[in-house]
């Protein structure tokens, strides 16, 4: 049989991880074609030493050569940066892994679009600044996408099968490691305090997401795309536990459910074998995990991080999301640079959305946004909210 | 629109009750060609006279002038017993509704195969008698069969969208009004307590085997031929709530669950416009009743329903259901009458599947045991079970 070709991108990261560990356990099946990383040099170096893929690449130009010599007997081509990342998504590849943190990965994403049939996808930041172009080159170059977080998986499976119209859709959230925490106790978090996520093994960025729950903020903007959604018919249900994945309640009164392990195996595995079946040896749920299970329906606004993303959603202008994403990603690093403290993250957001839109004029909803144009508005943000962050702290 | 035309065999019952609820929402889709009705005679007569069908049917030979007479003006053309329901049978209609308690339906079910494309089953006993011949007639015919029980509904619907090989199919089960009595208890239970299910509204025979918990080991029968599965794969949890209808575990661990209101209107409205969607006005069930539900294994040998059900389809004798069903029947029934106490109920069940089955010989499983076969030994089979409660009673 032939093997499924695959590309993975931010293969050294955890979904990364986890997709290779998948792999190993069925040679027979897979091909690795390309593996990129942005920094993480050594273990690049032996992944592809491991895979022997086509390709490989390297985020970060200073370690190139060293990478390029090490690996040079085995005739893998070794490329770098931006332009080697594109390069890499130029190769015709059945199964992409746009694993990739940030607004970084969607140039090479769009690209891998137009080269691959099917795209899994753990990059929640390119659906909040560029979920419509992402929905559209998919649509049109007939190109499957398959979300990879979770919550999202969940829904997928749910919704790939059950055609009846949809009445909400839940996406669940742990909560996170401060749940319920007062704005005192907030105040003296530590990133190492933020990123022990209590029930998911996750890198740093949407760890620190899901500490402030604009992870769960993000997820509304995700569905939204992947599931052809109003902002009205995502609801968050706070559920301790991370079994139930995701819930769907649909109009004839009938609501589906989809539990398992928190483990992202599962959904990762799910992606990279869709549309076949596969048995997985792991160790089964116990049935009467389900026993006790809670489900919290929660007021959004009272929630910084869900507020900010619905008045954005309800505004209906996809600029504001590109700046919310940027600013984001700013406030979460300068938190884990130790430049702000957690609760200055969403204020850091707040202040940067109104401060950007006002200064760039207030753009108009615009479905045929292009790459270039969300790219040049993302790069211009930066730049001001830096200036804003730099200002304030 | 064309109008689905609609025959309802049991159409006084609890099912076909709420069957004609469904349809008096909805007259400009369904057209009614048939009623029929054991025994309740002014019930039908109303009917008749209200939804104007082509053709009714009492079982009850001594109500049959009266009938006849007073919708004679109508045009309805009004029959009458055994000969009178096949006739029933025969007419082309698009969707039959099964709703005849018993074996009783089995002829008319068979020949309702042959003349629609839909069969709306709630009748168990007719699968746990002839489950092998109702599926090969269906298949045969291309006929669908749905199944009105909600947890075989919940498990229909997660089931017809997703084809991932099953691991196990959960069958929850409210435990009945008795759960957790001691036996001591249990013997002075009287009908009218048998009849009282706390979540569920049903009809007198199947509320008295929620009680006995006979109605899951008919239930797991019903599951096996209807979805194909063997006896090992179909697990009981017991579920007090009645809020989790149908639980499947699949080989990829995924786990889903289908959730809603205890309220049979909702696998009934299902099957009646399936494959169409639908929306139902009815109150939503709060997401937050997901929370706080139990489900707890059993072990089946510690409850004397399922674990004579489990032996016998441990057995392949399919012979032998044909009597488990039988001996119910008239067990139930002598209950009912005050004959014999709840706990003798499946005390007669046992032993008259040891005493038949002895006296007649053991069977071997023959997948091509035809109607006639069946009808024959479910007679000899009611005859034998007679004798023996008369004698121990």
């Amino acid at each position: 049989m032939k093997k499924v070709s695959i590309s993975i991108f931010g293969a050294t990261g955890s979904v990364g991880t986890t997709t290779l560990d998948i792999i190993r356990q069925d040679p027979d099946k897979f091909r690795i074609k390309v593996l990129t990383s942005y920094g993480n040099t050594e273990k690049l170096i032996s992944l592809a030493k491991e895979f022997n893929p086509e390709l490989i690449c390297i985020g970060n130009t200073k370690d190139y050569k060293l990478i390029s010599k090490d690996i040079n007997s085995k005739k893998i081509r070794c490329l770098v940066g931006r332009e080697g990342l594109l390069d890499c998504a130029k190769e015709k590849t059945d199964v992409v892994v746009a694993g990739i943190v940030g607004l970084a990965g969607l140039e090479p994403l769009i690209e891998s679009i137009k080269n691959s049939k099917t795209i899994c996808i753990a990059n929640k930041e390119c659906f909040v600044s560029a979920g419509s172009l992402i929905m559209r080159e998919a649509k049109l170059r007939k190109v499957k996408i398959i979300p990879l977080d979770s919550e999202h998986s969940a829904i997928f499976q749910i919704l790939e099968s059950n055609k009846n119209p949809i009445d909400k859709v839940y996406l669940t959230a742990s909560g996170g490691p401060f749940y319920g925490l007062t704005n005192e106790e907030l105040l003296n978090v530590t990133p190492s305090d933020a990123i022990k996520n209590p029930n998911w093994k996750m890198g740093k960025k949407i760890s620190v997401d899901s500490a402030t729950l604009m992870n769960k903020g993000l997820e509304i903007i995700e569905a939204k795309y992947l599931f052809n959604l109003s902002e009205e018919e995502i609801k968050v249900l706070i559920h301790r536990q991370s079994i139930a994945h995701g819930i769907v309640s649909f109009k004839n009164k009938s609501i589906l459910g989809s539990f398992g392990e928190p483990d992202m195996k599962h959904p990762i595995k799910f992606a990279l074998y869709w549309p076949n079946f596969y048995e997985d040896n792991s160790k089964s749920l116990n049935i009467e995990a389900l026993s006790n299970l809670t489900f919290e329906n929660i007021n959004d606004d009272n929630f910084h991080a869900l507020r900010l993303v619905r008045s954005i959603l309800r505004s209906n202008d996809e600029n504001l999301q590109v700046i919310l994403n940027a600013a984001n990603e700013l406030a979460v690093r300068a938190f884990l640079d130790k430049r702000i403290n957690f609760l200055d993250i969403l204020v850091v957001v707040e202040d940067a959305i109104e401060y950007v839109s006002s200064s760039l004029g207030s753009g108009n909803f615009d479905k045929n946004r292009d790459l270039e144009y969300i790219l040049d508005l993302d790069n211009l943000s930066r730049v001001k909210i830096e200036e804003l962050i730099s200002q304030r702290f």
